[in-house]
């Protein structure tokens, strides 16, 4: 398992193939908002998402669904490849000096992780209360923050998330990705609420609840334990086997 | 201009990005059918799609669009990413031994064109009148074959194509990509004929006119001449400034 750049492989480079990175943008949806995974490097103090490197004999979707679950503990998390970040000027290995040369008085210029990275953006899906954020050697907070309230991110991370947001957007409806943010049972209210956040707009219920029955692909499971006095909402859950694919596998 | 490997960076590699290749999936349309470019190498006679590397300084997207333009004789080609493609089972250079080796007994294995790549797939649309296909110094031919009739390629060069097409038809609706591949006049009959060649259906003539027009990106130019009896079909062309932009630029 690989941990940050605190291996040997890390500090050479020895193993990976190079100038070529990996960032995760590893989506959860709690209380109502849109949440996204950020680690802040020690010695630094940067924000960034977390990101790796591809094994010289690893499938790039393997590289990126390692990177995924060393962050939130989680096994098969629903990954998706949506965009290869590859200008020139968002090379820019200041934040990572000090990452790289906090034991040095200076790190040498060719150090492996100092040259230009293009790298691939994967973003994920996960279920925010199963995943357990954990951070690498190398970074002192792994944690969940809300998309309107990030803190500023090395280079561009922040365009990163955008694209990768906006991804989820165009992929909410043709493959039904949201699903994959929700636990187990979940009512209709969650489930529009989970589309109005990620569209950023207000859906109308009945037109809503009948296009999402109409998929076939949710069935009622059982009552909502309710104590007050109001009507309790159905919950509901996948049929086994009709939940949509992961494209990577 | 590069120039395929027959130059000095190329055959050392140096200024290049290691192990990361740009494919590019050009698309012409003629006679009703959908075209793509293939090269074709000398020394093993194996068929690819134009590919090319990344300049060490140079955008990534610089990079797709040299090699399309290289091969198209082109400027200002639609170019749109659309998948990289990065499992190890691709790693083949059996089909580029011939190539590097054919001055040679044999190319020592860690030449760095015999390294494992993963290649970021673009695909490009361009008009098929205007386009020039061009080889390469070490293809022997660069020319369109039909979709429906494509030799064997190397490696996963057929999967990359048919990928290709699928994010075509994706994008079709939405981001109106279809008209890269017309000249700048075209009768109505034209653009449904491409629209069903990519989509691979038939469309009703009424409803399709009639959503391509609430567009508002096009504008009649004048009536068609036509020597015989047969009404001449209106001619149309884009309004300037409102035809769709390249995602890239």
């Amino acid at each position: 398992m690989q941990d940050g750049i605190a291996n040997e492989g890390e500090k050479s480079g020895a193993g990976f193939i190079k100038q070529m990175a990996i960032d995760a943008v590893i989506f959860g949806f709690h209380d109502n908002q849109l949440k996204v995974l950020l680690i802040r490097y020690k010695h630094s103090g940067h924000f960034a998402l977390p990101g790796g490197f591809i094994g010289e004999k690893e499938n790039l979707d393997d590289a990126a669904r390692r990177v995924a679950s060393e962050r939130t503990g989680l096994k098969d998390i629903y990954l998706e490849q949506f965009y290869v970040f590859g200008d020139y000027s968002r090379y820019d290995p200041a934040p990572f000096r000090a990452v790289v040369g906090h034991n040095q008085v200076s790190p040498p210029d060719d150090h492996w992780l100092l040259q230009r990275f293009i790298s691939v953006g994967y973003y994920a899906l996960v279920d925010f209360v199963a995943a357990k954020p954990t951070p690498a050697a190398i970074f002192d907070s792994c944690d969940w923050y809300e998309l309107e309230n990030m803190p500023a991110l090395i280079q561009d991370h922040t365009k990163i998330v955008q694209k990768a947001l906006e991804a989820l957007r165009a992929n909410l409806d043709h493959k039904l990705v949201g699903f994959n943010l929700l636990p187990q049972n979940f009512t209709m209210g969650e489930l529009q609420k989970l589309y109005e956040t990620i569209l950023n707009k207000k859906l109308l219920r009945p037109a809503f609840q009948r296009k999402m029955l109409s998929l076939g692909i949710m069935e009622r499971v059982a009552k909502k334990y309710s104590g007050g006095a109001h009507k309790a909402p159905y919950l509901y859950r996948f049929v086994p086997g009709r939940k949509t694919g992961d494209d990577t596998k």
